[in-house]
């Protein structure tokens, strides 16, 4: 595994940057632990001198994207204004940390389509009984009980991810071991995607 | 209290802090120089190493927003949607700059009610006809050839604000002069939004 966020030994740690800025798009089912590994990259990248925003789904629908359901429709609707929320922040040079379940491989082309090259896709996977277990919103055991229609999952479809970047699987890891991972596949995406002072 | 814009000890001492991260909402006529003081705000933002996202109307529009119009629905859906951002940046410890007409004080005290107490309002003002003659985009033109329906100013009302934070007339200080009063303006409003060395 290639070294993390290795920079020369003379550079202070607050100079690094990430260059171009990645929007870092964590998809999966509820529960594989999106939000946990977003708030973990968040200080990490911070601490390094990075701008990094985080764009998650569930403060989203709070807020901004009050108002939008599960349909087809509002599911598009719901990735399009994130995603346009990434590329605004990524045009401005920060990293986009963006946990959303993005359930559909359409959803997930459309935001990689408005992103562009920036557009780092981390499929955050482990598998449907152990997201179950943790049910860390009590939202599976809702679902079971018919109290929420269209969960992904349990009574809506999630399509695993055709070409991710990277894909972590928590049921394995930890979350810092999750973070390193989607460190050093940024830092090996392309050369010009390198760490530089 | 929203994530701090805190520094390690082992930064430079010049680096500068907004505690808590203000959302600088620039409101006023297209032309009154709104875009231009955020872009120049930003920079300065940042070289003080407190992290600053520019949220334009205009920008927004071509992307978030698309798909919205001038109606009232839609400008009030425009800066509910503008304002949920600045504050998602904010409680993440990011300043907010917005620089969006928002010509109504009913959208400005939604804007106001959805940001909370961070809230900065900046009435960047100039004279109808100083706005007109610098037609920076040619919209002034258009609108009074009746190509734009409901142009601000021109076919469609713009209410000053009651009670701005701040108000800044660009019909007699130059770029650098508004951006000290407004940077003057983030020190002086209260004890906790101080600037620290």
């Amino acid at each position: 595994m290639p070294e993390q966020l290795q920079k020369p030994d003379d550079r202070p740690a607050s100079t690094t940057t990430l260059r171009p800025p990645p929007v870092i798009w964590l998809t999966g089912l509820s529960g594989a632990g999106k939000s946990t590994i977003a708030a973990a990259l968040q200080p990490l990248l911070r601490a390094r001198g990075v701008g990094a925003v985080r764009l998650d789904g569930d403060e989203v629908r709070k807020g901004l994207n009050r108002g939008l359901g599960f349909s087809a429709e509002d599911r598009h609707e719901n990735i399009r204004r994130i995603a346009h929320i990434a590329r605004l922040l990524n045009e401005q040079g920060m990293v986009a940390i963006v946990a959303v379940v993005s359930p559909l491989q359409a959803l997930r082309d459309l935001a990689r389509s408005i992103v562009g090259p920036s557009y780092h896709e981390v499929f955050v996977h482990a598998p449907l009984e152990v997201c179950e277990r943790r049910d860390p919103k009590g939202m599976y055991a809702r679902a079971r009980q018919g109290a929420i229609a269209r969960f992904t999952g349990v009574s809506d479809i999630f399509e695993a991810p055709a070409n991710p970047a990277l894909t972590v699987d928590t049921s394995s890891c930890d979350v810092s071991a999750a973070v390193q991972q989607i460190m050093a596949s940024l830092e090996g995406t392309a050369p010009t995607r390198t760490l530089h002072q």
